[in-house]
């Protein structure tokens, strides 16, 4: 780490942007540029987000292509649908990129219309898009200019089912992913429906066969096993701020052992700085958050010839900006855990 | 109770007008006939408020003068500054009227312009305003041709205040009134402050000594004692949905005995339905949830020569529908407590 | 109604208990006799749940069964496994019954023994209980000596479900319920895993593959559809004080139409007072919320060729003390709402 | 930072001794050497907190003063009336300490009696406790033997009140403080008003009068500036995890600008790291937590001749662990915000 790198933030006003911030802090080899925010620009960031006075000196700004190009990689953390209109001119200028958003996760740009409700505008920039779960993709990141940082929900649904797919423990259909999070994933906005009072005390399934992770999901199930999966995926609105946890019902191939599993688990992921997986423990919420750990636990569920995964992540940190750090590390040279732990 | 009276709601699509339908429902002499609300016009309710599904229905309608008039009795619940222009129209119209909102609580329309930050439209109808505190004001109550309905805070700090303040107890200076809210207090709106994420594991002061609650509660208790109040308050946003608790701190005029205080509840409330005073226990918020109690408490500070007293009411319910229907009761002759137990 | 009946609880200090108290305190037809609680025997009633200040005039009592002989009804709210040694002699002394505890609900003693932890007291009792599921056995209640209420979870697993096993729509295999609670379904005790810091903001499943609630949910749907169904059942803990949600994924028999489904459950549950079915609409916790209503929701799953269900309780109401009370008034005969609207 | 000091930590699986593991484990110079706790004596760490996993390969053990040799300096997190009995072995054998605990906070072991129900066993080491603020005792801290880490209430209180009462700015006398705390501050134990049902939704003041906290903010109000303060402290429980908030009333002595107190503040406090005034903002828990800061806020209220002013901590952290090794780092000669930011 002879050396700082410049980093920027496109969309540093929202909650995984402001996220963001609070990692890079942590970060011993990289120093904040710019804060690119436009509803925000011009306001002082310890204006709208109190918690980092006297932390941060420094005001949100307005961006542009000439702006970010102080830095040496530049980090989008944008509504859907915007980034992809950003990246192209951050490329032509030899930026690298890291996309939190959902522009580049997708391949296919006919699935990408369907559940994003708009026709993808840098189609010819898919091909090179590198899909950022370091945990299964750590060569490609690591070369790559631009990461497509997965979903949130993706996160906690792939890593557990990936291995045993892979391995052909669990068959590529008729698969259950449910899943449940804070409301910090639906971003920091204005809206009845994200309320104190409409959220407080209840509970809500939405998007139903309709959320754009379902593609995401699927396709890098494929991607990753070779696996074409029939998989349905539910998720649940619940009154906590962080947090989403996921728990998925696999068929079996075959009748196995919790050792089985378990082998397949530490094979995987023994040395994996931030997945925990107990063959014992049921993962919680509140044991990964603020942190960049997915907890991973399982049951074999012999009555019903199927496997019970249940994983735990933090929404905004492994879900978002911490995995957008471990790939910054990995395409910077740092030590993965850098910023992290 | 020989005969069914009718009753509207104009602003029926906020927290309190949707709550004035929850105890409407359970009143057994009074039929609910228009629900006005000007976003919501043409929804169904259930599909504003599917929790009414079964029980409802209805759909929201814009209002009109006339088609109020089918109606015996009219409760307005809108923001502020909208009342004023509405209710001389009805009152024309020989209708009675309970307004939920802030614009004709207080007497001296160069307090409201200052506080509410709007010129009174309607300042010749102030003298005729009833201010609806039924414990205090049951008599006028029932003669009114127009009620103003207590804010949510006043209720929680005049009940307990004004006994001892009548008594000559307290002083009536250095009073400081510490009051803590619920968010549906702040009414049904998209606001970022008032998201999930925001409110969730955090506390604020706001509005320090320009809550527009600050006149109505020094004017009523000068009202209702003949004393001019000294008193400060303070509200706090906390993150429950429903309910406020006060602490008020209030310097004795002389030492008194906690039986001595117990003694001036007593006279004041032990006939009250809906005051339960405890000489030992100390008030809590779920003890009053939906409910139109308020529980009042109190401790004797000899060391600091004061009352430390406590309230806690549902700021929906007494604070707002509840005591709301307390007035139309007394208005209308049914039992005080009709649809209220 | 020419007649008040006499109640009695035991174990009326509980969640179920305490709402059990509410709920009967709005019925016109009877009287609460006896509340019998063993830790808070001689106690006030006021003292242990100040809601009731004002309500309530009374104080629980040590349970014996000639105290309990001036009652018509007793509802027993107990923990597992003292219900079986009490009803013996409740019903003896020609009293009617309805436990809310899980003592009876299982017809198999050997599976009670593996599922409970401990052999079962009074085998002799299980053909003569009735489950207390209003809206798939009705007329059983009606005549029952012995009720068993049925379980929180299984309310809102087996509500949804039942209406398409019978009707042969889903398949009796592979299905899936994942289920959400509240914590007063845990009861009310001390415990550092029910403590307010441990529960908030955080999410965790339990009991996987153990839960007591597997064999009732099981057999119950047998009884009613004849068919022997595999399917899973995975409990979570959420941080919300109230409320049930489950979603169900079952396995089409044959591909169906969304109008196909809407027309299965409007067959079955269109007279239902309890029952809200919506073919459009996803049930939310808030809207259940102290109510004797079931939301039911659902989405044809082409790609998977599933179901996905969902529903949403009040665990103390429609799960324990609501569905307790529509019982009784089958068991006394009057109407099935009263009390509960 | 030449040599790696090793530290332990007795009580270390309560709240406050959990989170010190935590701030430690971020402290470049020290190294955790023993984790005392008697109750989960034996148990790994990340059994009891499994946040730990992956982070932490140890097992608590229990205490013996021996074994607690090993070590430069020892941290007490214990229930009042533990640390009194620990303290004496711990410093005769010459080991530096800081006691998280209430024991040696209070000079008078006469007040010390009265508001801990127990006379004190080691009156003798109280002349040499240092009190732990850093902010107004540092150079005392950097020598002491023993420090009092102070309380979490105290420590909100006193850092807004203590510049204004020694300036003058404010009367000795009638001071109100009205204080609002998370549920960890309780600490980690199985107890029915601490569970998630009983303090959801709901708020309640508690010890009114009796609080431990009141003889050590007025003493150390005394300690630092002289007067002898009156003064009403009452604390409230609040349903959020994490935080305490300080609404704090004091007279004026005399007419003063805003701009006055905000030099007070900026004279004494600008320097600070972890004070963060603002002449502007009304603070916020949420902006505190999981740091080392207190937000101070203040209002000038010239109707009723006294200043409002406003705090906010995270009880854990600037009120707990944090504080401590704020302490320690002065005690060994470490920067003092080492692992703090």
């Amino acid at each position: 780490m002879d050396q700082t790198r410049k980093v920027s933030i496109i969309g540093a006003s929202g909650y995984s942007g402001a996220e963001l911030v609070s990692v890079l802090l942590k970060h011993s080899g990289v120093k904040i540029d710019k804060l690119f925010a436009s509803g925000s620009a011009g306001k002082r960031v310890d204006d709208v987000y109190p918690r980092f006075a006297g932390t941060i000196d420094a005001a949100f700004e307005a961006y542009s292509a000439s702006a970010a190009c102080s830095s040496d990689l530049v980090f989008l953390a944008l509504p859907s649908g915007e980034a992809m209109n950003i990246v192209p001119e951050l490329l032509e200028r030899g930026k690298r990129v890291i996309d939190l958003g959902g522009d580049f996760r997708i391949q296919d740009p006919v699935e990408y219309e369907r559940y994003y409700k708009q026709a993808h505008s840098s189609v010819h920039l898919l091909p090179q898009a590198v899909y950022g779960l370091p945990e299964w993709n750590r060569e490609a990141i690591r070369g790559a200019k631009l990461v497509a940082n997965p979903g949130c929900y993706p996160t906690g649904a792939l890593l557990p089912l990936l291995p045993l797919l892979k391995e052909g423990t669990i068959a590529p259909r008729g698969v259950v992913v449910n899943s449940l999070s804070g409301v910090s994933g639906a971003g920091r906005k204005a809206a009845i429906e994200l309320s104190y009072v409409e959220v407080n005390e209840s509970v809500r399934a939405y998007k139903v066969g309709t959320h754009q992770h379902i593609p995401e999901i699927k396709s890098i199930l494929q991607h990753f096993t070779g696996h074409s999966v029939s998989l349905s995926f539910v998720p649940h609105l619940l009154p906590l701020t962080r947090g989403i946890y996921t728990s998925a019902y696999a068929p079996l191939q075959k009748a196995v052992s919790a050792e089985y599993v378990t082998d397949v688990f530490t094979r995987s992921y023994a040395k994996e700085p931030f997945i925990r997986f107990s063959p014992s423990a049921i993962p919680e919420i509140r044991n990964v958050r603020h942190t960049n750990y997915v907890d991973i636990g399982v049951r074999v569920d012999s009555d019903n010839n199927q496997l019970i995964l249940f994983s735990a992540i933090d929404n905004l940190v492994k879900g978002a900006a911490g995995q957008a750090v471990q790939n910054m590390n990995l395409m910077l040279g740092y030590p993965e855990t850098e910023g992290l732990l």
